[in-house]
């Protein structure tokens, strides 16, 4: 849901777009304009039957079904990655906030992540939320669920990548100072309690963001932004 | 309102906690405990009064009634910086989602900027949500509210300070290769439309993160953390 939302996949994938739903029912606005050029289904709706569709009022007036993303497969991306010298993926472990989620996400997609990884048992779920929240970077990205992140991670480290978790904790290194490595696994825990410990125990560097207020620590969707950022201007 | 914002006040600033509102009744709970050592006043309420009390069902219960913090005054700042070397100021640009201006104040206090900005009006002002997105950060950081943006910035400027403004357009410095002046202004403007054109103009730097996906940007509390990071990193 949502007008960015909807445009971002519009740019870069129109062909995955199914329908639409829209309360506009005005060819003056952009986004229907461009809907009824390139032949995209609309069906035009009540902004009540929007807000029912996706259980949520902030659809401003459109609402997208689109083809579902095929899953990449991990062995399928591992075996691809083998070949490549680089490489980027992040790790989700229990974000569970829809916003962060999707503003995560979002920053993977502006920072050119591999693959999004995160947990089909802990954590948010894609929704409608979520995809506007990420500003459409849900359909733009791929993303893995999977039922074990410590067995994924072990699988990531088996082929050449090296996980460096996000930690407050006494061990962690300041980002500032740290070079991340050629094939990065980057893993994020949530706000309230970071990473699982077996996950932090296992991973081979733990890194945190030197902060200089009274509170310890940003918000997990800026975090992530600001470690995606130095991984791609250290690199 | 929310337990973490409360939590935070209390570490830094517990004389400023008037009278806290909660639903918690339990001293099995660290947070009213530690109220009640205190010794501040609590006034057991039901879960529905404290909504009613912020108009949101977020406040975790806990609502506290916190004295106000001085307006520091722009004269008064300005003449105080002048006798340091360095110096950084978040000015927002008409920032309206709660959410994101809270979670940017909670940047500026992770990394200590001196001072946060902002109209009176326009955007939103401070409301028990931006308290709790901030993580108790607007009871932190210093806070000042002006009538004119545009004349608050040239008297910055006029006092040492240099203007830079986070945009994105074809005159902008790349962030990664940007060094920041020991003074600066650093300027957010909304996430749809970025800064007024005269703020633009006027400022004495453009700068904007490089992006590598199809998203030409991050949510602008991670831009937010971005440039705060770069600022701190590379002084």
């Amino acid at each position: 849901m949502g007008r960015n939302c909807i445009t971002e996949v519009l740019k870069v994938s129109p062909q995955r777009i199914i329908k639409v739903y829209s309360s506009q029912k005005s060819q003056r606005d952009a986004l229907y304009a461009e809907l009824l050029k390139l032949q995209i289904p609309i069906k035009d709706v009540s902004k009540q039957e929007l807000s029912q569709l996706v259980k949520s009022d902030s659809h401003q007036s459109y609402v997208a079904v689109v083809k579902e993303k095929e899953q990449p497969s991990l062995h399928a991306f591992l075996e691809e990655s083998r070949k490549k010298e680089a490489g980027l993926v992040l790790m989700l472990d229990s974000i569970f906030d829809p916003q962060n989620l999707g503003a995560i996400i979002r920053a993977g997609e502006c920072y050119g992540v591999d693959l999004v990884v995160f947990s089909k048992n802990r954590g948010a779920d894609i929704t409608p939320v979520v995809s506007k929240a990420s500003a459409g970077a849900t359909e733009l990205v791929p993303i893995l669920k999977v039922s074990n992140l410590v067995e994924t991670m072990k699988a990531f480290q088996h082929e050449g990548f090296w996980a460096v978790v996000s930690e407050l904790s006494e061990r962690a290194e300041p980002l500032s100072t740290f070079s991340f490595p050629q094939k990065t696994l980057l893993v994020l825990g949530s706000e309230g309690k970071g990473v699982q410990p077996l996950i932090s125990k296992k991973s081979d560097f733990h890194v945190s963001i030197p902060m200089l207020g009274n509170i310890d620590s940003l918000n997990v969707s800026q975090a992530a932004a600001v470690f995606l950022n130095s991984v791609r201007t250290k690199c």
